[in-house]
């Protein structure tokens, strides 16, 4: 349960204080057998919990989600090699939407802002599709282009026009290869830009080359996250959403 | 010459292929022009003009600040070898400041919205500084708490709920060595923060440790910006704060 | 379509002004359901399209295909992983042929200059026959010696000796391991040299060795393009026989 | 002695068959107390003799230049940490012309072709002038434009037209940090580019950003030289446009 | 042969140079055996025999571990791919007990003192469970909590103070991604810590951060194993607490 | 506020979102604090303070070590570019102990236990020393052999010998190059040893190679510090030697 | 064309400059031919032709074999993917024999000399049968001792002392993970020592450790070749040995 | 004092047996102040004492040679920041010769033996006179050919020609940038080949580019020392010239 849901029950009058007084106490933890879950870091950080999926078993991720939708209403699960396994677990009970490398079960907060997420080209769309589901969990809007290049530098500014248009908050750029898109983007709005470096490409420093190229670059408002990193993007992006003025 | 014209030139047979090929690509390019220049219109006015020093003569520093100054209130020359020259050369005409890596001349905007700036060592002075500054010149107001490493976590926390107090709307973490404030940190704070490794330390990959830290960190709130990048920091925690409703 | 093929379109009074219009229109798109082809792009930089085929499923790949020989007479596909997908689904409508790590369906314009193409040894094949097809789709002869490492240097000089008689216009040097014939040909030649190191190897840096070596070289007149770039390679030694006075 | 000056001196009467048949004989070697000097190799790849200064003695490179001087209407000396000297000593006799990475000493051919010159920044400055004098020495004309980073587009596409414009055979893109110019103005062009990354830049793999990026580019027309490889660039370039029919 | 016959040998031309040289170096070694065999005089009785499995056969392996079974109490085999036939094969004989990675056959001392070992993630386990298992095998007592990264400070801080009041010896701290669990739990404690980096994580040198961070740390009284060495870890942190008066 | 009232202004809707969150955070982090401080009491009073001096100016480090000894009888300062002058200020005062990176101002505990500190070169010795007089201000007996390289393996064994024969609880290989001291070592001792990998060498890898080999090794008694962390490695084996029954 | 004739059409202006070029490169070329083929006669002799079988087809390998057996008595096959298939093939035929990473097929020369290969451990067993096949393929007697780590000195000392005694010209040590062995061993004998780094290991560099360790080691007489590079050496292990005197 | 020396002294009766015996303890040794000569070494590996200077200061250096001189007729002192102290300390008494990176104090023994060192460039120079001064410190007759890189090849085959008829019994080859003429010179001789690989380049992997290349050669008779090593190259070729049958 993130804060603004916490809030939102509190102040609506649906949870009570000895309810509410468990999710602030340091002490309360959701035992998921051999795991914990810290139930109120979800509260502390205002971001949906995220089960990160890559190392754990099927029974493992099953368990630790059921644990988590008994209390609340969602939970993401990010790069499970078990996706399919988990889809069908949870599919009659819940709402289930998946990318290829996101699973959402659950329900999530009304959508509040805009981001804009553009994609460098096709290869990129399991990143691209995170960082969009992933600002859905958040309660945020996202604005998607995908496979605009730098190769087509009109198809760019199409896209980057039509997000200013929509007034987002925040920009994310995934991009593999050169990652040449990020610093382009970057030099054309006034706002802040997350970069995603993703692995796609080949030859020399293959999986390394957009990271290294968007770190170096001298766009001042551009930041980076880690390789294929779509949901800290998101993540990022989505709390700058959610306060923003714009 | 319209595409009109072109087409009747060469179906005419009055046009070589290679007289043609320069106009078609010079045509293309006329446009493109002309859509950047609508996009980007009015895209810088958030962010002071930065001047690079790092490989540029003093002559050639003065001269790209006169210019700009005879235009605007301010400008920042960032990493300039030649930064006592400059403060001489400016300082009767101009209010200077000057951190270490950063020298802001000139007049900047009143400040509005607060970033906290926390680092881990004294070590790090010159990147918090230039962070600091750089804040100051976006016009937002810097929380600065320096030598707050790991190694003392309380000394941390009380960093931190002064800047929760202080209404912040980004954090931005400067750490060299292994880095691990940033992501701790990351764990304390529901706002987006950026880390800036610095190339503080010795023995292996001395420069990189943080870097790499901040990279691999499973925060979901945490992006990064190059080492010893404090500019990039505070301009994109600037357009947060600048833009955010907290 | 190249800019060469609407030159000669247009030229031969084969296309109407409208049709020639939309290849220089920024705003004409080519929609292949979620992906997009920038039409002119071929015609802006006079190459045929070429599909990056590493990270698509084979029904992406034969939508964009498909998009783009409804108007152009060839495409080619490089690095599918489909490809024997894709020979079986357009064999019957097109001319198409392949090689391990391209394939060229539909025609291509007739061949004008030559490019010797030398590769060290036959584990290179793949990449050294990706360069000779795409040397024919580009509308260039290539002079091809595969296995002429620098361990035999007579056999080299043979190879280069030929290829001086055919009045080559340009060397492409594919190697892997030390990669040390590509300073050796270059040395030999008054003419530009394209060195591909390849991935073929074992041990330390097993795949960049020859990207290293090549770089490194003191060899004047070298330039590289990345591992396994056959493609690159083929496309810039093209451009300059295509336009060569030789 | 290039193959140019050589032909030249032969069609015009101007050598006799004794001195000529010298330069092409395998016995024949200018010895410079110490080193070598193979005569005939400037003849055998056309581009004039560039004596790489950078762990030479000033002794050495003096002897090593005069030696050639005797017999050859001019060379080059690269990144010789005795510049200054060489000025000094060669100033009376000859027409001596410099940047700060390369000394042109003597006579060179006439001017026949284009090639066009962008570079990123104020700080590629060294490495743009290196390729803009080494191109004359070759006897091309260089069209040269400075500071044209990817944070102004339009200024880009301002370079490139003009250099379309003056019907240049080849494009050379110097760039350091991300290097996202090379790309950028490669598809742009439908011509051979020459990247050159530069040692421009700070914090990570702030030397081989921009390598990086260019060869993980998916511009089909770009190929690369070493990190401030300028020479490479101008030789590879001018070996074009000496050849073109542009 | 005795020095002196030796000496007498080469002295009265008996013995070759050749020859001489050869009894030179074997007793030159012999000696050298002699101060070994002294040295190592029950050096390793502390340590259980541990053999090393990723690489050898089952059979190999099997026969290895019987060899020593006749003669010891117990032996461990790490990492070897044929676990489960090692089980069968010996389960009816010893006692055995297994995790991921390490494989317990036979009976191993009494325990004696403990260790404190905690990991940041469920991924850890399969190392977090080798320490703990070998630990066992050493004859001390493990006190394990797993899943207790630094998002979550203070499930953290309780592992901690549970550990001091065990009287732990020395702890282990197992993480991957940024390992700034490592630094953090070093902060806390009077003790030796060992840190364990795994190689979990993604992206950027995705299994190296963690080394590259414990390395790094300014904490002084943390030391490092290899990546994945658990048993490393809980060999080192044994013969601590053996030895240990707490 | 206390959670009682907190939950209040909420449910009676006198609190917004955003002042709630900011206290929800303050709420926990001052929980968070009291437990910190409960774990860490009396966790540093093993280790001296250790000031690393190698990035502040000489004022800022006499500042902080003149604090630190007003209330404490010693402190240490590392790698301080500034060591002459801080002798020469501390001098007069207090007893001065130093070695090139490493000073001691003040006194230390009476020396408790052995540690035996062995290095492979004469080039080692800065580090070694500095764990010699790092052990001293511990309070434990080192017991040192420097240059005792592999390439002399009786004079390796002959300092093991007298180390065993002191009762040494821990043993320091201090080696560069190489390093395969480290693993020789720890094949003789029934006891933890600390590698200290130096920056001794030259060629590749120079610096980190013997980190490279002491992290590979399969010594299992064998833990390692960072490169040339001659401090770490002293506090780890002292802490050991501290509390061992040895 | 001989010189005269080309100097004669060039003065009487009947040759074009592209032309006379082709000529002269042509010319120069045929005599860096003879001169190559003049140096290389009988260069191979010594060495049994090797095919690099990694990346080649099971049909390009045998028909490559099948051509060599028909002129010479042996061939060595080193890395085919397709080894059993080249077993049964020329099983029938000739006598053929077999390690994991080489085959020998035909007859080869009687044995004369000796050289010693020590493994440091059983994981190595691969590369060490590789040595000592390619040894006796060269007609040289292999003297081998696998699994002598650095862990059990006296071991290896055992197997020095019988190397010795059968007066070995050379020694080849094969080790991976931290490769001390090499520098241990090369520092006991007066021979050349072949270090071959193997790829057995696991964790940082896991596959360069050793690679890393032997280069940097002060052992002087010690040299190494590529990892897993057993083939090189036991070719020049097995040069040196056919030419000793010992 | 090697063992060569050793056996001619007792041969030649000049030796008593107490003097002879101290040579073959284990136990004696000569201690300079604080550092210990292992006064066997050099008669165990048949090397002259090589004092490595680079680490020392001027003292330590002095100290150690003067020790060594009091009972040897010659010592080596590589990489030296003191070389000219040295020289003017010693010139008096002993002959001394010098390269830049090598000093030789004293009388070496009468050369036997050959050995070819080719060098690619001036700038290797450095490196290929320490080869040739090695040798001859070894008792070995250097052929050098300096300044013969690969763009000249025909010099490189005069070179190789000139060494097989003074009957070479291994060959050195020094080459910086992409060190091509190590396996260029390995594939023209049937002898054991040591490459040199040296730091002389700029740009990427600047100093590792000649041995990454030579390390992947696929040249069977090429080993390789580290970066610059030539003493150790010389110690190798060294060995087996004085061994060789040639």
């Amino acid at each position: 349960m993130t804060f603004d849901e916490l809030y939102e029950q509190i102040a609506g009058g649906k949870m009570s204080k000895d309810e509410a007084r468990r999710h602030f106490s340091l002490e309360w933890m959701e035992t998921a057998r051999n795991y914990i879950a810290d139930v109120n870091r979800g509260a502390r950080i205002n971001i949906p919990e995220i089960i990160y999926g890559e190392y754990k078993t099927a029974d493992q991720t099953v368990e630790l989600a059921d644990a988590w939708l008994t209390r609340h209403s969602g939970v993401l699960v990010s790069r499970s090699p078990h996706q399919a396994t988990l889809v069908d677990y949870f599919n009659d009970r819940y709402s289930v939407r998946e990318t290829p490398l996101l699973l959402a079960i659950g329900d999530f907060p009304e959508p509040k802002g805009h981001v804009l997420v553009i994609s460098a080209g096709a290869a990129d769309h399991p990143v691209a599709s995170e960082c969009s589901l992933a600002l859905e969990a958040l309660g945020v809007n996202p604005v998607v282009f995908e496979d605009r290049g730098i190769a087509h530098p009109t198809r760019v500014l199409d896209a980057v026009m039509e997000g200013m248009n929509k007034k987002v908050a925040a920009v994310i750029v995934v991009a593999g290869m050169e990652g040449a898109l990020a610093p382009f983007v970057s030099s054309l709005v006034p706002l802040p830009v997350v970069g995603v470096p993703t692995s796609v490409g080949y030859g020399f420093r293959a999986n390394e080359a957009a990271l290294t190229s968007m770190l170096a670059s001298c766009a001042p408002n551009l930041t980076v996250v880690n390789i294929d990193g779509g949901i800290r993007a998101a993540v990022v992006a989505g709390l700058i959403a959610k306060n923003s003025s714009l």
